[in-house]
């Protein structure tokens, strides 16, 4: 028989991989929450109609469609079922971001605005998988929707502060403003280019300031206009150096006046809350999605080569998709795989995170067994992660499971011990061994 | 536009509910966790080959099948397109059970026997939808697999008296045995329809014993066996005087026998650790399941009419069906939404549940802000879940979101406030309000 295995691209997270998963997963919540995030969840299945053309025609395709229950070909043609969308109606989660829409939709009446919300689910894409990039990873969204205050950008600059500090992740936080790169565009005569020139923008780390030229002009961008965007993309200073400078060549734009105003307002709230993260602006910074329209965000490791492990920005119409327009809001998406990679990388999961159990009672015998069992319930009843092996078995044994577990104590009660009472209580880290009195295991564990 | 939905039998989960679910998650988790064992997650597709035939034609006509992605109908015919094992090689996870059967073998050399590991993760089964069937619903399961000792039986009695006092559910719970249904079925002669005898006497309590006696005459029983049964569903007395009487009337059975002494064991144990639980054997109890060899178990809530809330049993072959013979396993799963009826029928849900957000600040201006945002980061630093209105609106609108939120303080700094440097704190729920000197307010609102 051929051994079982998961779908391509697909994980199982076995226990220690969980637990460093968790850890991660509980200080995002527990930030989020001190936020007054309140967590929802959608299902792994949304209607087809729900995610059909919100992804580009690259990310419909991308989709896991799921077939119909029951004669799904019942009735068709064979044409017919050569198309998807007749024996699919439902599909798997893409993105957190779309059924968030469609919640917010379906439940306008219920929700009070501004809705903060956060959600940690699973998503499901058709991609190729390699290394890092799988079918099915988590996402990890913060989202405060139906408020066009920048307090809730700075909100989401201290979170993303408050979250990698707990981690002990270093980082720097790359902030941009889409009505910047707009005003860009039309002071060079491009407004129409937008997305081309952010696009091109986008690419400036990777592929160096020549080939982006390059690029902008096979974009159908005259030399004029890529000369004017020159001085632009070499600013520097410190952030409001920048935006000065800035203003000084698109300050004619409207659209770029209002993205300086605002990465003013919201440079000049993190300077007076003392946020210790270092946040700069980054002209270069476009993010790909183009529902972004004021903000934008990216969070880079600063001791660890990998993408951005953090984004999101400021969008004004995310719900229009679902009739109910006007609705602004601004998210975060923290990048839970990538996260680990750092955190694996750089050794910063705390050591007992890998333990799940802190003590073992070895089974020597029916009488040891009962007396284990009492001190054992006091243990649990203390909070203490605690078991005992289930079958008399061999001492090497269970001891070789122990160690195996990461079991930090184990704790050996035999004939003597029991006429003593007093337990030899073995630490598995450093071999040694010490007899303690029965009433007293929990505070030596402890 | 037509409002958007989700797909029929699925569902969303808004805040409170989340808070909610997730009480009981945290709390059946916590004891989990304080038993050793450790958790563990599975991908949502797995391969059909490894679920088809697992749960019956029944259960493989309920699989939510995945289309193959890219040119699913390339090169097939008209008659392989009407074939979903064609077009379609995964499925979505139908139960906890034979993903972790499917890892078990998988992952056979990494684990450390015994292994004990929880799953909480949505399935998803394509049943018709009804009040409180769905189509995508949690499963929570504890096992523990590669020990044979009765001990883990004993443990997951603990854990469930453990979980259910914690939710404050009053509950008693059920216990049979696999070996006594066989013994019994031996006894009167039909050791070759234990399966049909256990389904009716699983029936008892639902259409009484006239019912039961019908249906086992149809299913081919004779009048003798029938009246041979009938002792031993009318059974009566304390678990240790039922055993006794059974083992006058089945003794014969040599398995009959041995499942009498596990069942004496196991009521040893819960005896002697003083479990408060009651535990009770009932022999019209066999759950559906033909898995299960041994112990079996069925929790029910006393104060509220709802079918099972948590079960399991033994079962010593669940990893046969991926190539792994001989490995004994005993498991329980707890049913989320049951558990979650039940709590809101009772009004168990602690109040502190239901609220995300402790205290909200009103934004009355810029410089009122200024002072409310280093207020509030320090509430925040202390772990207190704040938020500051985003904008500075009416005070009305404010005090709705308050009240929709349900957030139970919500301090107020206007120009007065700032003057004197204590803020007015409102208790939204008694509707005082309190003149709290500005360093006091975290003492105020703890």
């Amino acid at each position: 028989m051929q051994k079982p295995s998961v779908p391509k691209g697909t994980r199982d997270f076995s226990p220690v991989e969980m637990s460093r998963r968790q850890y991660i997963f509980d200080t995002v919540k527990s930030v989020f929450r001190t936020y007054g995030f309140a967590q929802i969840e959608t299902p792994a299945m949304e209607n087809l109609s729900t995610l059909l053309g919100k992804y580009g025609d690259e990310g419909d395709k991308l989709l896991f469609k799921v077939l119909n229950s029951g004669d799904y070909a019942d009735g068709l043609t064979a044409d017919e079922l050569r198309n998807a969308s007749k024996i699919c109606e439902k599909g798997l989660r893409y993105d957190l971001t779309v059924p968030f829409a469609r919640y917010v939709v379906q439940h306008q009446s219920e929700i009070s605005f501004p809705f903060k919300r956060f959600q940690i689910q699973p998503v499901w894409r058709a991609d190729r998988p390699q290394k890092g990039r799988y079918r099915e990873f988590y996402q990890c969204d913060v989202d405060i929707i139906g408020s066009r205050s920048l307090l809730n950008e700075v909100e989401l600059v201290e979170i993303v502060d408050s979250v990698f500090s707990r981690l002990g992740i270093n980082v720097a936080l790359k902030m941009n403003n889409r009505k910047i790169l707009y005003g860009i565009a039309e002071t060079i005569g491009h407004a129409d280019k937008m997305v081309d020139i952010t696009v091109a923008i986008d690419k400036l780390e990777k592929i160096g300031i020549d080939n982006v030229k390059a690029e902008l002009a096979e974009r159908g961008i005259g030399a004029e206009a890529i000369a004017m965007l020159q001085p632009i993309l070499e600013l520097s200073g410190d952030n409001s150096q920048k935006l000065d400078k800035l203003e000084s060549i698109i300050g004619g734009s409207e659209t770029g006046r209002t993205g300086i105003a605002e990465m003013r307002t919201i440079f000049g709230y993190v300077e007076r809350l003392g946020i210790a993260l270092p946040v700069e602006l980054d002209l270069s910074l476009a993010r790909g999605l183009n529902y972004y329209t004021g903000a934008i965000f990216e969070v880079k490791a600063l001791d660890f080569a990998i993408g951005s492990i953090c984004g999101g920005g400021r969008y004004d119409n995310l719900t229009g998709i679902f009739g109910l327009p006007d609705v602004s809001g601004v998210g975060i998406s923290f990048g839970a795989d990538r996260i680990y990679d750092v955190m694996s990388g750089l050794n910063l999961f705390p050591a007992d995170v890998d333990c799940s159990t802190k003590v073992l009672f070895v089974n020597l015998g029916a009488g040891e067994e009962a007396e284990s069992l009492k001190l054992l319930a006091a243990l649990r009843k203390d909070g203490i992660a605690a078991e005992i092996y289930p079958e008399n078995g061999k001492m090497k044994k269970q001891m070789e499971y122990a160690n195996r577990r990461a079991i930090p104590y184990v704790i050996i009660i035999g004939s003597r011990e029991l006429e003593t009472r007093t337990a030899t209580v073995k630490d598995m880290r450093s071999g040694e061994q010490i007899a303690v009195a029965f009433d007293s295991i929990l505070d030596a564990v402890k």
